[in-house]
């Protein structure tokens, strides 16, 4: 574990055979009795962080100490104890790690962000999912999801489409900042799969008394065991009330709150299903993949951009994003809009057959590019109005882009619940 | 007025010498009677359309047309009545208008929306009005929002500055569509403004009967009589309902619903101000700009640019908007991070001296850097954590680039009422 700790300050610490975790009395001005903490990296680097009995941290200058006593070693991790045996009454679930807050550990003793924590110990770590299903670990990824790639995806797919046979359900336990991108790109690439999917992740890591990650995993388990339709979800908190689970559908969905559990949300409508107390309860009409066929198709194409317009948009970006670009969409003003100034580029990237899509930058609401003359301009420009948020939008063109399809007539037609 | 019609269909109207909005009847298979509609641009273009008495709209094709007959003129517009007389128990409030919905009408005998209204016609379309204030019309803009540019602000700006002195107000009608980003910019050049500034708007015409300007425009009216203090504010329908009138604080509003009409919200907090019932009622504490000096910095700098983080992000585009910027605002995931692959190009743009800030894309909840492990990388690069909707950054950054200031002190201090 990376201490943050170096130059003389890590010279001080190691003549002593002190390291973090380790429980010390350290000899300065008085003495300080307490556990050392990693360092902060941004933190003033001639001190040691030291967390006291009563549970703050004070930072100690080298300068002035005279002696570092060890009174106690830092504790090992426990054993890992075996997942129980499985129950032939109970679903067998496939639990997938790609890493995110949902898999991380504080060590509170320390402060410590401890290496991510894999499926099997996440199912470990909530025993009482159990009691609901079998649960099957599977370790993919250790990523916060800032740093998913469309070449993630294809693993992610690659693995479910793999691995899915047998299972009453997949889940996907993910970081949060991206899940809705992954989500979309599951959605489409694994489009009508035999085996429900649904992403979860958490906002406050596993071990803290505030945390979402029981819940959400546990909403997830719940969903499944009871049978919940194919198709690729996200269930998180449905507010900040530990009763509810929300389950997307995994291309309608978005983040909408750096941090609190609430956070995603179904634009332009309720989430599609809930887990209440316990009991699946359905809200969206009709089966969405019902009687639909098993295509998958796991193949992105990175040649798509995502461009959130604003008052003195240099149009020359766009000139510059046409390079080598398949598709561009636009996240317009209002009903679908952006100034006469981005006209000239837009033409100029439709007549070299870019297909530019416009979504809205209001949160809500829906393109309706027939109502003002700046969206009927861009009609006749060859812009085409998309029924989707702007990232399901990018997401899908990066798929679409990938495929021997029309792009225009791709992107128009519903391919995976994605219409809002 | 444009009707929209050509060609062919241009020919058979002129040659009966019918237009857009006379009354007649049209002699085919059978006898059509009604009101000639715009065509609309992208419809059929072998057909005129007719309103039929029943209010349906029809087409008919001119290949079977044997006649027409004109039954009645398309009527003039009545006269415009003179304002009426000032009132010296009222204050006095400057109406600008710069276009958008507020300023539109549809016609609703032939469909067409007529020229914008002026700030005089739209004084006088809502009498009621003068009852609360001596109302002065300045007709500025006639532009819909998607089409306001920075050099707009300037010219907003430039009035407002001219024109405040004696005024309880200023009420500027603008297009919703980018509402917030003029407001933002209003907020910052005209920092501290001796007058108050509330920006209105509508989402739908002002004749229709759903239509929000009247309500918008007289809680506009209204906060300014009441005494709101200095501060630039948009006033729009709080909800649906038209009982409400929110005042948002200008640097912290969005436009959330593309059609709504409470489209406008305070992002991370509640309104300002309330006006219901005709009541001024105040929810934010403190009064931001009190004792402050007016300090008008009217000046913009295009130079900067906002970029919405997502996974698949090409960091070549991040290179490419790096010549020639002085400011590049990360809409990141989260609690404001980006990708581990677009760390080189921002590492490059910071070394050339380019200011890099980061938001979240992310409706609700703050940038925090220091949780995780990619924001403290960014951090360490030198990116700048913004407590700023990023609407008002990017706003906040173009006229911070046109000023002789440090840009990062800049974008850090609050000066006006921005921080959320």
């Amino acid at each position: 574990m990376p201490s943050g700790y170096d130059g003389r300050v890590l010279q001080t610490l190691d003549r002593h055979q002190a390291g973090v975790g380790d429980r010390v009395a350290i000899d300065s001005d008085i003495r300080y009795t307490g556990t050392i903490m990693p360092r902060y990296h941004h933190s003033d680097d001639s001190h040691i962080v030291l967390k006291l009995d009563n549970g703050y941290n004070v930072g100690v200058s080298i300068r002035n100490i005279t002696g570092i006593s060890i009174l106690e070693r830092r504790p090992s991790a426990p054993p890992s104890a075996p997942p129980p045996e499985p129950r032939s009454d109970l679903p067998d679930i496939l639990l997938v790690s790609t890493g995110g807050t949902i898999a991380s550990r504080v060590d509170y003793r320390t402060g410590a962000v401890t290496p991510a924590l894999d499926a099997a110990q996440l199912g470990e770590s909530m025993p009482e999912l159990y009691d609901m299903a079998n649960i099957r670990p599977l370790r993919l990824l250790s990523e916060y999801s800032e740093n998913i790639t469309p070449e993630h995806w294809l693993e992610m797919a690659g693995a479910i489409h793999r691995e899915r046979s047998g299972y009453a359900g997949i889940i996907l336990a993910h970081g949060t900042d991206t899940m809705h991108y992954t989500a979309a790109y599951l959605s489409f690439a694994l489009a009508g799969c035999d085996t429900p999917i649904v992403l979860t992740g958490s906002q406050r890591s596993s071990d803290r008394a505030s945390s979402d990650a029981a819940l959400n995993l546990a909403g997830a388990v719940s969903a499944i065991a009871q049978g919940i339709p194919r198709g690729v979800y996200i269930a998180m908190h449905h507010t900040q009330s530990d009763d509810d689970t929300a389950i997307h559908h995994g291309t309608r969905a978005r983040k909408s709150h750096a941090s609190a559990r609430g956070a995603f949300r179904t634009i332009n409508g309720e989430p599609a299903y809930m887990v209440r107390g316990g009991v699946l309860e359905r809200h969206t009409h009709g089966d969405y993949w019902d009687g639909a066929p098993y295509s998958p198709a796991i193949s992105v194409d990175r040649r798509a951009a995502l461009v959130k317009y604003h008052p003195g948009y240099d149009a020359a970006l766009l000139d510059h994003m046409a390079e080598g670009r398949r598709a561009v969409i636009l996240e317009g003003t209002g009903l679908g809009h952006v100034g006469r100034e981005a006209y000239h580029s837009i033409r100029s990237m439709i007549r070299r057959g870019i297909f530019v899509g416009m979504t809205t930058q209001c949160i809500e609401g829906r393109v309706r590019m027939t109502v003002y003359e700046s969206g009927r301009d861009l009609l006749d420009l060859g812009v085409t109005p998309l029924r989707m948020i702007p990232e399901t939008a990018l997401v899908k063109a990066m798929w679409a882009a990938s495929r021997d399809m029309d792009m225009r007539d791709t992107m128009v037609s519903e391919m995976a619940s994605e219409m809002v």
